[in-house]
């Protein structure tokens, strides 16, 4: 097994920690979009939204909260947050145990996202929900 | 209170709801970034993670793992997943009213995430986190 995050996990990779119970681990990402971009990640390996945990993904939220509260009322610079995760290459998935990214926005950050934004009618959006139903029935 | 999403969760508003329980709503997004593109939103209004009721955010999580675990059993095109949630202006959220963006992704869709990723030494990682760690406490 040769997770990068399963060793950080395990104490077997260096990492700055910052929060750590019995479900998940937060640790600074290296390459952040601002400093105090960190990285709140399950202990259990599991790849993505397919084969987490449902309750260890309701904790990382919860924890993504608690961070998100501290960045703001810490002295770093932080006039908003974004949380964001990645499900699968498709998605921008890089290494593959699930994390959730919580970091710091602010004016002039650099961060973009780009979409093409194109509005759907009603009907296209009753179809798309029409598929989504079925699915979860 | 003229909230477009307290509209939506009252039914004052149109919308197309694929979930709905005690907590938490999901619609399909007006603008989507790819068809199937749902927002997950808690009933009770609240502007961000400040406010957001800890076990309403936990559950909006989980909510968004069954949808997105839907989406790719359904017949929209879907090869990855995004989970993406802008707290404040200056993390690009529009709706004052907390929401957590679900939307399937594949190869080509014209989805774009920027940011000047600069590599960050251990040194100053360090002082992010003792930054972060502080205000935990």
């Amino acid at each position: 097994m040769d997770c990068a995050f399963c060793a950080i996990v395990a104490g077997r990779a260096e990492s700055v920690i910052v929060w750590d119970d019995d479900r998940v681990v937060a640790f600074m990402d290296l390459n952040p979009v601002t400093d105090g971009h960190v990285l709140v990640v399950p202990k259990a390996h599991s790849v993505g939204l397919d084969d987490i945990d449902p309750t260890t993904a309701s904790r990382m939220m919860w924890v993504a909260q608690r961070l998100s509260l501290a960045l703001k009322e810490s002295s770093l610079r932080c006039d908003g947050v974004n949380l964001f995760f990645a499900d699968g290459e498709a998605a921008f998935q890089e290494v593959f145990h699930s994390h959730l990214h919580v970091f710091p926005r602010f004016e002039g950050d650099g961060f973009t996202v780009g979409a093409h934004w194109n509005g759907r009618t009603h009907r296209e959006l009753a179809q798309a929900a029409e598929a989504l139903r079925s699915a979860l029935r």
